[in-house]
C-alpha cells in the first residue's frame, strides 16, 4: 500500500502511454482530470492485488470511445463519478476499490479521478497489460468474468446500465450507446471480487507504468537515450527508426482507424514500415513482411525524447523509433489469441511472438 | 373495472389496428402472445383511469422496433416480463398496473401479456390515442413526464436500463439499442402516477378499440358495410377508395419506411393517392394535393371486410378504402404539433385538421 499524489501522475501517464500502444486516449486529458481531483480531494491509496480481500468488490472505471473525439470533448469529471455510482447503486453493494481496465494514455489515469473524488483505493493492476480497442478484450474474459452489469454516462446527463449474455455483446451495445453519447462515454464495468482479481488481472501495471515514465524523464534529464531505457524496462525490441511520411486517419463505427507510413532512417534507410491501427496499433508491416502483430505491443516513441506518441498525435515528419514489447502470457494462449490475435482484427496471419520473429531476422 | 378474457382480444386487436394507422405491429403476434398468457394465467382486470389511486405507480409496456422485423422474430413472451421486472427492481417500488403506450396492432395487446403473467391490472388508456413511430411521441411528453428510467430486453437475454435528459434522447438511445437487439425489443417506460395518468393519458382507448373490433365483426356477420361502421364509431372520413398499384418498402434506421400508391376506383376513378409511412401512415397526397397529415389518423381498410391493413401487410392489388380520423385534441396544440406534426417528419406543410380539409373539398 502506498500513496499516489499529483506528482506521480506525470510519470504514470507517460509510462502508460508506452504500454497503451498508441491508444487508450491522450494521456494529457486523463492526467488533467486526475490531477484536479487529487488537488481537490487528496492523494489516492494504491493497493497491491494481495492487499484486497477475497470478497471485496472491485470495479474498473474508464473512458470509452474514439480517442480522436475525446481530445475535443473534454469530460468534466462528473460523468465518471456518475457511471461508477450508478453501477454501485444497481449492484446494491459497496464497491471497495476501482482500477484501470487498460494501460493506456487516458485510461490509466481516469480511475484516479474516481478514487480521489470518492475516497476509494485503486488497485495496482489492469485487465490487459496494454490497451485494446474493444470491451471484451480483457484477461477477465478468459476467466469467464462478465463485463456486465455495465454503466455508461455522458457529459450531457444521459446514462445507461446494460446486461448482456456475453462480453462480445457488451461491446456491441456499449459501442452504439457510446456513439449516441457523442463518440465518447465514461464507463464502469467488470465488477469482480478480490479473488477473481488475483486470478484474472494483470498485476502491477500502475507501478510499471510509473517506473517507465520516471525513467524516461530521468534519462532525458541526464541526456541518456530514452528509447534504450524503455527497452530495458519492458524487455522490448527496437524494430524500426524512421520519419512519418503519411498518416491516414478516419473515425468510423466509433473507432479511430487508419494507417501510418514510415520511411526508414539510419539502419532502416530505404525500408518502409506500415502500421495499421484501430485506436491501438495492431500490426506493423516492413516492406511487405509482417514484423509484429497483436497481442504483442507496438509502440511509437519520439526519437529525441523517448516519449510515446498516440495514434491521434501522429503527424507527418515526426522522427520516431518503433518498438515492440512482448504481451502478457495470458494473451498467448489459444483462447487469448481467439479474442485479440491478428485474425480477430481481420489480418490473415498467424501470431508469432515478437521474440521469435526477432530471432528469425 | 371489468375483466378481459381471451375472447375479447380478437375484437380488441382488430380495433386497435384501426387506431394504429398501419403501425404498432401486426395485431396477430401481440394477440397470440396475450391469448396464450391469459389461457395460462387467467383473465386480466381492466381499470378505468378513475379507478387508479393518485400515488399508484403505472408502467406502460410495449414492443419497439420495425414491425416488418417483428413479424419474423416472434417474441417468446418472457422478455417483456423481464423488461417490466427489471424496471420495477430498478425503481425499487411496486408497480400497480400496466397499460398500452399506443393504440396499435401489436402494442394494444402486448401489455395484456404482462398483466396476465404478473397478475397486475391494465388501465383502459394509452399515451397516443393512435400509434406513432417514436418514443417521445406520447401525450405524456406534453405534460413533462420522463420516458426514463426505461428498460429494454431482447429474446437472447440482453437488457438495458437507460436514463436520459429528455424524451427525444430516450428515442435516440432506445432506437440504437433496439437495432442492436435485432431491430426489435420489449420495453417498459414512462413510469407515472395515477394522478399524472389522469392528466396526461388518452383515456378509454382499450374500450374504444374493443368496440371498433366488435362492430366490424358484427357488421360482417350481418353483411353490413364494415367501413361505414368504423366511420360512425370513430367520427372518421372516407377519403379514397382504390387498388394498391405500388408498394415500396425498406427497413432503415430501425424503422419500416416506404410509400404506397393507390389507383382510385368508384368515385375516385382516375385519381391517385400516395401514402407515405414510417411504421405508421404519415401523410396522404391525392393527385399532388395533401389530403391528410399526422397527427390525424390515416387508416387503410379492406374494402370487403372493413378490417384494417398494417403497413407490413400491404400488397399489390389489395382493394381498399382509406379513411381519416381526427386525432386527440392534445395533439392539436402548438406543443403537440411540434413533436408529431407534419414538419417533424420532414413534410413542409402546415397541419390542417382533417375536418377542415374535408369541408374545403
Amino acid at each position: 500500500m502506498r500513496t499516489i499524489g499529483a506528482d506521480n501522475l506525470e510519470d504514470l501517464a507517460i509510462g502508460a502511454a508506452v504500454l497503451g500502444t498508441g491508444g487508450g486516449g491522450d494521456p494529457y486529458i486523463g492526467k488533467l482530470m486526475a490531477i484536479q481531483a487529487i488537488n481537490e480531494c487528496g492523494p489516492v491509496t494504491l493497493l497491491d492485488v494481495d492487499e484486497v480481500g477475497d470478497d471485496d468488490l472491485i470495479v474498473p472505471s474508464a473512458m470509452m470511445g474514439a480517442p480522436t473525439v475525446m481530445v475535443e470533448k473534454l469530460p468534466s469529471g462528473d460523468e465518471i463519478i456518475k457511471a461508477f455510482q450508478a453501477l454501485e447503486a444497481y449492484l446494491g453493494r459497496k464497491i471497495k476499490a476501482t482500477m484501470s481496465i487498460e494501460a493506456g494514455g487516458l485510461n490509466s489515469t481516469t480511475p484516479f479521478t474516481v478514487a480521489a473524488r470518492l475516497g476509494v483505493p485503486l488497485v495496482d493492476a489492469d485487465g490487459m497489460g496494454r490497451a485494446f480497442p474493444e470491451i471484451q478484450m480483457v484477461t477477465f474474459t478468459l476467466y469467464g468474468i462478465s463485463a456486465t452489469p455495465m454503466a455508461l454516462a455522458d457529459e450531457k446527463g444521459n446514462s445507461a446500465i446494460i446486461n448482456t449474455i456475453d462480453n462480445r455483446w457488451t461491446e456491441t451495445f456499449a459501442r452504439t450507446i457510446t456513439i449516441d453519447m457523442g463518440c465518447s462515454a465514461m464507463i464502469a464495468l467488470y465488477a469482480l471480487t478480490g479473488k477473481q482479481l488475483r486470478e484474472a488481472a494483470v498485476p502491477g501495471t500502475i507501478s510499471l507504468a510509473e517506473k517507465i515514465g520516471r525513467e524516461i524523464r530521468e534519462a532525458r534529464r541526464a541526456h541518456r537515450d530514452g528509447v534504450e531505457t524503455v527497452l530495458r524496462i519492458t524487455g522490448g525490441f527496437k524494430i524500426f527508426t524512421g520519419k512519418i511520411s503519411d498518416i491516414e486517419r478516419r473515425t468510423e463505427t466509433g473507432f479511430a482507424r487508419g494507417e501510418a507510413t514510415l520511411d526508414g532512417t539510419g539502419d532502416y534507410a530505404g525500408s518502409t514500415l506500415k502500421i495499421r491501427f484501430q485506436n491501438e496499433f495492431l500490426i506493423a508491416i516492413q516492406d511487405g513482411n509482417v514484423r509484429v502483430t497483436v497481442p504483442d505491443l507496438i509502440t511509437i516513441l519520439d526519437a529525441e525524447t523517448g516519449e510515446p506518441i498516440t495514434t491521434e498525435s501522429l503527424r507527418y515528419g515526426f522522427r520516431v523509433v518503433v518498438i515492440a514489447i512482448p504481451c502478457n502470457e495470458k494473451w498467448r494462449t489459444p483462447k487469448g489469441l481467439e479474442i485479440v490475435g491478428p485474425r480477430y482484427f481481420g489480418y490473415d496471419v498467424d501470431y508469432i511472438p515478437v521474440e521469435e520473429r526477432d530471432r528469425a531476422l
